[in-house]
């Protein structure tokens, strides 16, 4: 019996779009307001999905209180209440689009979680605005 | 033409995780405040995709006033303002977890839906924890 | 300068509507399906109001961080994952409605709560049933 | 790195479903009050999910200004604020039920969307009913 | 002790605002798309707040199954599924804008309601465009 | 006919609460992690609630497009995709917690909206996390 689990938590972070490689013209034609000099920022929504087999003991596909620390340890504490381009190492190279993002938090979490459970990443940077990486 | 619909309904009951197999301790030290001996409750809200071919003469893949009529027969009736361990016979052995009562739901809607349609129930039991089942 | 903030909870759990002094018959003409014997339950949201002068040195009205905690400690610690009808003595000899569980509430803030702040409750039983009470 | 960027957008129109094949007493039959004769209507919420690969330079799937106002200009312009029985060419001979209205405007973006990118449409016709179409 | 108590339904209806004592252009230049000669459409999402005092015996302000059923009796039955100007008496001679259509709502509803409670109506067009009327 | 119209509208920006008077420790000790130096962000929603009378022509309070704009001018264009302590010159010497910002924009649209209406305005930093002002 396979099954999914989904978890949702979320962060508040500024951030800022830019391309180091790019003119300052560059830069303002791609990503417009985004690249704001001064930062602007987002409430992240994150939704975590964890595919596997249910434990015919609990009952439970993964312990949500475990899941739940998880997300607290690696990604909240990680980018809550931060600014991604200065505070987090992850994005001294990486411009942090809502992708790279949600990749970054992926990886982190694939390092961390059983690999006998699927992974699925959706990020919510505005509740119109979202993303979905799976480590294809 | 392939396509999926999307039908939400909402059942509140109460629960509690618990297995007879285990000692006091076990129980407590797994399920934490989920196991409460008198029992605690949540509004579950639950969606039910079906997938299969459009009609041509309708323009639907299903009516779905005769799909919230099943699931309101089959699914409200019997868990709606219940005590999911005590009211409910599929859990007289079945501990009532979110993954549990998703699988339970989809086999009672299995049963009783045209088998040329595709299956998959999600089951929010918080707004931020859901699990979802397709019958694999 | 006057001005309200509010910050919302949640907690989860069973209840049961009964009036010990009513018949059996009564009770089931009154409460229907919510005097299901064997308790059924909600995912309670809680939004509290508190209205004062906001703070010139802070800029806050009320440390928000305090308040949520006021309500972890008070409420969520409290109600969360309790049968309201057994667990929690408030409600031993007091109907367990919306409107009694905010009059509850309103009344277990109120004395914790600086007396210059002006206080409100609202909670939802459901996203479609909820009440408001404000000590009036 | 294949990722899936989603864009919400939304729409109010009116419409009627009615087959022009059967007769007054079978179109009430199948289709109820929403074969009322002079129309009701919805506020549709629509979701379009594109997927491919990020873009190294930019960390973007696809510029979400850029797919927000190819969503504007065929899909808001063609049908918010219209009737779509009688205003919209794509439904005089097809039945604007939510399953048709997703076909339709799914392939107006596959039209428009370069090649390279997977698109699947979601539309919410009530927060309770809603469709999905992948060009299966 | 006072309280209110909170109901949400929801109905799906047509609607044009026009003036009739008002040119072609005239309407059109104040209504815009909302002056459509053949008609858009809402989701409308009703909120009806009822205040008074808690009875003793029940723990109620109101019997939330009798304020349900009575918002479907005298407001669903009436407006849902429906064409507001044509269909429905009270807009012959009154534009079916927000603000008239919860008018409305507010004067059946007091009619049918007991004196002792106080009503106020709220009713959302959208999610980001909603009125309400309290009867003053 | 005494009426309420509601807009929402949201901007997403950066801020850090401070205040210059204070030290290092004492910033910290009262503002937590929203002092990080760096800054962080959020998603603002925000609602804008306008009262009077009805006009009998149009059968509006306010013409809700005329309103929109008003605050896309006023609001949005200032704040949207800004660092508040930085880009916005009514925070150079105002901390911008949600009181202030929430009193900041009561202000800006009081000095533009015809004084015959009433006005109120709420901003939410988060879903769980807001406040509101009236001018009282």
């Amino acid at each position: 019996m396979r099954i999914a689990v989904f978890r949702k938590a979320h962060f508040n972070a500024a951030h800022r779009l830019h391309n180091p490689d790019w003119t300052k013209e560059q830069n303002e034609a791609v990503f417009g307001i985004c690249n704001n000099y001064n930062y602007h920022g987002h409430n992240y929504e994150l939704e975590v999905k964890v595919t596997g087999e249910v434990d015919k003991d609990t009952g439970y596909l993964i312990d949500i209180k475990s899941l739940k620390e998880l997300i607290y340890e690696e990604i909240e504490l990680r980018l809550d209440h931060k600014n991604l381009n200065l505070d987090v190492p992850e994005f001294k190279n990486l411009n942090p689009t809502a992708e790279n993002i949600c990749y970054v938090i992926w990886n982190i979490l694939r390092d961390k979680l059983d690999a006998k459970y699927e992974l699925t990443v959706r990020l919510y940077e505005t509740p119109r605005n979202y993303v979905e990486y799976w480590g294809e």
